[in-house]
């Protein structure tokens, strides 16, 4: 939104400069061109579209739109600027349009706002629209509260279905949805059952609304529960929207699937991100500038380069073995590395069980007591094919490890059992550990869990290596 | 499923050994008092309970309760056995149930059975539902087809509004979803227009059910289509259910978004999984069984170790000169870590933005233009601090790095330059490689980029290193 003078209210940019005649009639076909392709098919097309166009041509071409169909457009979370949009369209037309979005959207373009555009903006729209904005606005991001929406369908308990239907057929284009209906406490408000259309329109005309209602209390959810939970009460109920909740049980607004359903994509993004040892971003690939690239990839990058040096402190303490037994270094990346991807293989695991609230805060000890058998295993695995490969290179003369060799293979077997059982113990409780002191158990990213191994796998060979090599090499 | 002997139309396991009287009594007692709880509530909540139970125990508490309700629950994805349990039901009842289920979640049940359980079960559906289940298996795993039901509502185009209202009335007892309702040709029975319920019960009754349709072809997918793409097509077109048509635009089942959401949440896990470095699991983690975790580890970890030998024979080669300069070798986690960390992020972001369809496989230049400059900037700005780290240790007397520390600093510096715009380069290229050669771009793990960076980035040191220490210190 940095490319385009913030004038709210002007009209047609046409207008501001005015070009010669025949330039002039170029940019109205050209307009009344892309009106025409935004006027029909299908929403995502239309936003695409318009994302490609510069804001004042964008607004000139929606303008010739009817307000139904501008609406639908601005309601899609994939419109690029929609602020800057409305800030080329004449100001009782932008405050019209603002009035009929999503509240959930009209707040998700508040949030991109700055000031001072946001309160001029706000101060444009009804009493009741501004109230309803500054609510959602006051939600923590990536809460249910941030996410929900307040055009939704309450009706009291004592209509009948025959009343409901009429009422939902006068409101259904001023809903997100209407395929769920809440049955609310005729006096305090309070939900009191969730009604599927589909079961009110075969239900009795005559009946009760409540008769068509499932024998069951209706899930909700609190304003500040995180996207992560309205995730999963979605996949565990099968919902096309949840009702939000006061603690008077008291609707403040429903999330619907199709939100959830971006919500976890970003969330899928970020976390792959964040386990690629980087800040998140939810912005496409190719639209992150240079800029921001750096500052998403330094951070983390200088925070591992500064832990790693302890690798170099570490192998500054064992210099003089070093020097006795160059040999062994031959084999610390390898070393190094298994204990790395172990613990890789164990966080992402986690990571996923944790999100998935598959596993609890409490259950660490269960999974450290399947990590720990596991790791030795696969330490064993490793260990034998690496006493394997120095037999075999030693035996076919491919290279030669010094008359010690059998007790350098012994060294970098044991080695290898000892790096990996600690990777995957690691790299297993990193998630739990971050948790635990408030932060995202994916930040427990893989070039994290390498270069905690790293340090400590550095310490375990040569540890085994004094043990095993005193009074030989050492 | 293999601790329940598939003994297929055994009537309640109570009946198979007779125990003491009171015994019985109390096991009748405790079923009751199960299907008490499982009679009432959330749907998910009984299956939560039946998960639970012994196979047995379970079927005999579902054989109380209300066809209708014991549907319900065989119908959810998160029910762990349902084939055990239908095994352990009436022989006819288990079939009535396999007709009432949706068709998506039969197919489910069968895909998880072996012969001759299957062929057994199979035998026993009528006929329509045995070919509707036999086609929805014949689909290739995580496709359209393999996720869809068939029991959508399909009206011809000549009927009225009202009419339409009055069948979903009549069907929707047996349908996944009534929300959409696909209009077809009378003839070809072609899909000529998806109308939604909301739509159709604020139109005219009188009028021609095409008039409450929206002026845009519908969304399809093909069979074939991958859930990645169908879950793209959801969230760009906010829908609730998909149609899946053939070459002649015939309907063969729809999609519905729980399905959708399910899928995409698994595909998370299984993206998380792969880029920690193991085969992707889709069962909770404290559900795997140890040998499963062996292999699913074991694996990637073996190819990761084979790949990373080539690191020892790379210093092998170099053998003379870490002789020669024993100072060299302290840096070598720290530079290879680097390598991998820049490698590991790239690939996290190629991979999403792959995933999610931001970028297509002929970008593969494009992001190399983005990550050649990327990488340079972050690497000068590792090379940096690793140029201080030295000059600050060595002038504050904390480690002496020989008389031509100079020279090893710039060697660092320049090394870390090199090795992180590799890291990045070859991690952002390798999904677009997998890509390329039929693989899925989320095997690009942060483990292998490292494994790759680590073996060039060993090449790349040793080679700056000949290059400004030639005459000095080697």
């Amino acid at each position: 939104m940095d490319n385009t003078p913030p004038v709210p209210g002007t009209q047609l940019p046409a207008d501001a400069a005015v070009p010669p005649a025949n330039e002039f009639l170029a940019a109205q076909l050209r307009q009344g061109h892309v009106a025409a392709q935004l006027r029909q098919g299908h929403v995502a097309d239309a936003v695409e579209r318009l994302n490609a166009l510069p804001p004042p041509e964008g607004a000139a071409a929606l303008a010739q739109l009817p307000e139904e169909r501008v609406v639908e457009i601005l309601d899609k979370p994939e419109l690029d600027e929609p602020a800057a949009l409305l800030s080329f369209l004449p100001s009782d037309r932008a405050a019209a349009l603002l009035e009929a979005m999503s509240a959930d959207r009209t707040a998700d373009l508040f949030r991109d706002l700055d000031e001072p555009q946001r309160a001029e903006l706000l101060s444009r729209l009804s009493v009741e629209t501004a109230l309803a904005v500054q609510r959602l606005l006051s939600y923590p991001p990536n809460t249910a509260g941030s996410i929900m929406t307040t055009e939704f369908v309450t009706v009291p308990e004592n209509r009948t279905v025959a009343q409901v239907l009429q009422y939902i057929r006068a409101v259904e284009p001023t809903r997100e949805t209407v395929y769920a209906v809440y049955v609310v406490d005729g006096e305090t408000r309070a939900l009191l059952r969730a009604v599927a259309l589909r079961r009110l329109i075969t239900a009795e005309p005559d009946a009760p609304v409540l008769s068509a209602a499932r024998d069951a209390e209706p899930i909700t959810v609190s304003p500040t529960a995180n996207r992560e939970e309205v995730a999963r009460l979605f996949r565990r109920h099968d919902l096309l929207a949840v009702p939000v909740v006061d603690d008077a049980q008291r609707v403040l607004g429903i999330v619907t699937v199709d939100d959830v359903l971006d919500a976890i994509v970003e969330e899928g993004t970020e976390d792959v991100h964040r386990f690629g040892g980087m800040e998140a971003s939810d912005e496409p690939y190719m639209q992150i500038g240079f800029a921001a690239m750096i500052r998403k990839r330094a951070g983390w990058l200088c925070a591992l380069f500064l832990s790693e040096m302890l690798t170099a402190s570490a192998m500054q303490h064992f210099e003089d073995e070093l020097e006795r037994a160059v040999v062994l270094t031959l084999f610390i990346p390898l070393i190094m590395s298994s204990g790395g991807n172990s613990g890789s293989q164990a966080t992402s695991l986690l990571i996923r069980a944790l999100a998935l609230g598959q596993i609890r805060l409490g259950d660490w000890w269960r999974v450290a007591a399947r990590e720990l058998p596991t790791g030795l295993t696969l330490g064993a695995l490793l260990g034998v094919i690496g006493i394997l490969r120095i037999v075999v290179w030693q035996s076919a003369g491919f290279y030669d490890y010094g008359e010690h060799w059998p007790l350098v293979a012994l060294t970098v077997g044991l080695a290898l059992v000892g790096i990996v059982t600690f990777g995957s113990l690691a790299g297993s409780m990193l998630p739990f550990l971050l948790k635990r002191i408030g932060f995202d158990p994916a930040s427990a990213s893989a070039p994290f869990v390498a270069t905690l191994v790293d340090v400590s796998g550095l310490v375990i060979y040569f540890s085994v290596a004094l043990l095993i090599l005193r009074g030989t090499l050492l």
